[in-house]
């Protein structure tokens, strides 16, 4: 089956076009040949609350006209942006998603959606994988595409990947789950535990910003690999004005307040905390599944995706990446991602 | 050659016992055969000051009379209580050092200090692991000990003895170094000093505890072993008075809460930043010696022990502890670390 043997199941369904999107216009429906980078409002019941409200939902569709659609979810700090547009910038994944790359927007449309936080949610004491999972699978009704092409996540995005095969699993082909796992492992947990408390000493001290960026810091240090640290940072420490530098601190130093800059700490607590909360039953995964880990992450370790691949409720490869930059490899190693991406729809009929 | 055949190196040197120890009384001079837990004064330089000051060094000295003398040193946070005593309570390796035990205080004398810190130094802006040895090399003058048997060190208390057989070889027959390396893993580096700054952001916002409680337990996520936090932290989180609890956060809380009790920031600011300033070059350390290390260290990576090893100065073995505990091996395989020490001394003729 080729990409657009697939396209008829994309193009717009007139019985979801006369739906109520919460009073909000679908305008987006009337061009569905464009570029697309707009809010939609949709009815949601999130796992922690007992009653459904309407949630907005801000998303972008980038790629050819009734093309059949790829959802791509990045980690917590990564938005809808995923290709490079006028509109949303350079795009965080530009070198796997646009024109010509190996998730083709000649030849599919790429869906992304902003991630759910707490206050999106009214009363939720937290946001689930679960929520952001049912969120994408509301903005698929009101865009009238029943079934994707294929589910892209990685990180964060990987997670709700899986929970979205779990609880919709008629809405997509396969899943490509990069770099997360049915469960967060107890270490990742713990670390992110503390960096939830940095954040919170911050706020509750009067300098919720230092938090922030603290918190981030601490994060970094479990993005990145551990021989890229001994290579960027060879260098031995300087004194200055009587406290020593060190060429670490600087680096993360760096991360952290451009972090401060383009986050808050309410999303950092929430999306932080989902993680943590994430849990996927591997059997109810009953999608074909694309796994791929990477050999230095220490977030997600290959042995947790290993027990998703054992367990997965569908037929489930499992790949590994070998990178210096640890979990950030999904971002960084654009070759080799891509070549899998490319196995990947190759297998389905894709390519 | 027998311990005891290397007794006569360690008796009291006459030359020495009418020196000046800054006017404190050596007291422990006139009763060799108890166990001795005193303070002296000795004269040191430190690295990071440009003249001679007077530092008191809190020691102890256990086991039987004359006998040859084992340094033994271990983390930042433990002190001279090396061995169960009366005085110094129970001892933090007393599994491993004490009456019939691997270190056998009926064979040997183990003589420990603790670290010393900022406050100790003056006007120096930084402890160094040098100075932390040239403290011992002191008190080791004071108790008129030329030569001591081995130096036996764990975590910093292996940086020091890296350091002290590299500037005083001439004090020693034999180094073991267990879970420390000639430097700092640059990822090391970086979360210590987050650390740091999570200590001084907690006291420049007015609650100092609360930082060092937060700094401890980001340090404990560093010294356990990836599979024991899978293995104690298996339960789902709780939802309580509408926030999560997580297994892994009660964990860290009570090391937190516990470490406050018993330590205080300054003290952890110095000897943090001692880790990282930390730096010997292996091929000055010509003095055998046998390394010892963890199979699941994220503290000190094998690689940088295989890379000491190499590179070493004289004679130096490495041997992999196979562990569940992280760098806290050094405390918890208390019967892998005995059969190491104990064909080490073996193989010095000690056994």
């Amino acid at each position: 089956m080729s990409f657009q043997a697939q396209a008829d199941f994309n193009r717009l369904d007139p019985d979801h076009g006369t739906l109520s999107f919460g009073g909000i216009e679908p305008s987006t429906f009337l061009e569905p040949d464009a570029d697309v980078r707009a809010e939609l409002c949709v009815r949601l019941t999130p796992r922690y609350a007992d009653s459904t409200r309407d949630v907005r939902v801000r998303y972008s569709l980038n790629g050819a006209a009734a093309a059949p659609v790829v959802v791509v979810q990045g980690g917590i700090s990564a938005g809808r942006d995923v290709v490079a547009t006028a509109g949303g910038g350079p795009g965080w994944w530009s070198g796997i998603a646009g024109p010509g790359r190996a998730l083709d927007t000649r030849r599919c449309r790429v869906l992304s959606i902003d991630w759910l936080e707490l206050a999106d949610l009214g009363d939720a004491p937290a946001v689930d994988s679960a929520d952001q999972a049912d969120a994408i699978a509301a903005v698929l009704d009101a865009l009238g595409v029943r079934r994707i092409r294929a589910y892209v996540g990685s990180s964060y995005g990987a997670m709700v990947g899986l929970a979205f095969a779990a609880r919709h699993p008629q809405r997509l082909d396969h899943l490509v789950a990069i770099a997360g796992a049915h469960r967060a492992h107890p270490l990742s947990v713990a670390l992110r535990n503390i960096q939830r408390e940095i954040v919170r000493l911050g706020a509750r001290l009067g300098d919720a910003d230092a938090g922030l960026d603290l918190a981030r810091r601490l994060a970094m240090t479990t993005y990145r690999g551990e021989r890229e640290f001994a290579e960027r940072c060879a260098d031995a420490p300087v004194l200055e004005g009587g406290r020593f530098r060190f060429a670490e601190e600087e680096w993360l130093k760096a991360a952290g307040s451009s972090f401060v800059r383009r986050f808050d700490g309410a999303r950092y607590l929430a999306l932080s905390e989902s993680i943590d909360l994430h849990r996927v039953e591997p059997e109810a995964v009953q999608v074909p599944t694309t796994l791929i880990g990477i050999s230095t992450d220490r977030v997600v370790p290959l042995s947790d995706l290993c027990d998703l691949q054992r367990r997965c409720g569908a037929a489930a490869s499992l790949h590994v990446i070998d990178s210096r930059y640890g979990h950030d490899a999904f971002l960084k190693e654009e070759t080799q991602i891509s070549a899998l991406l490319s196995e990947a729809f190759a297998s389905i009929g894709a390519a």
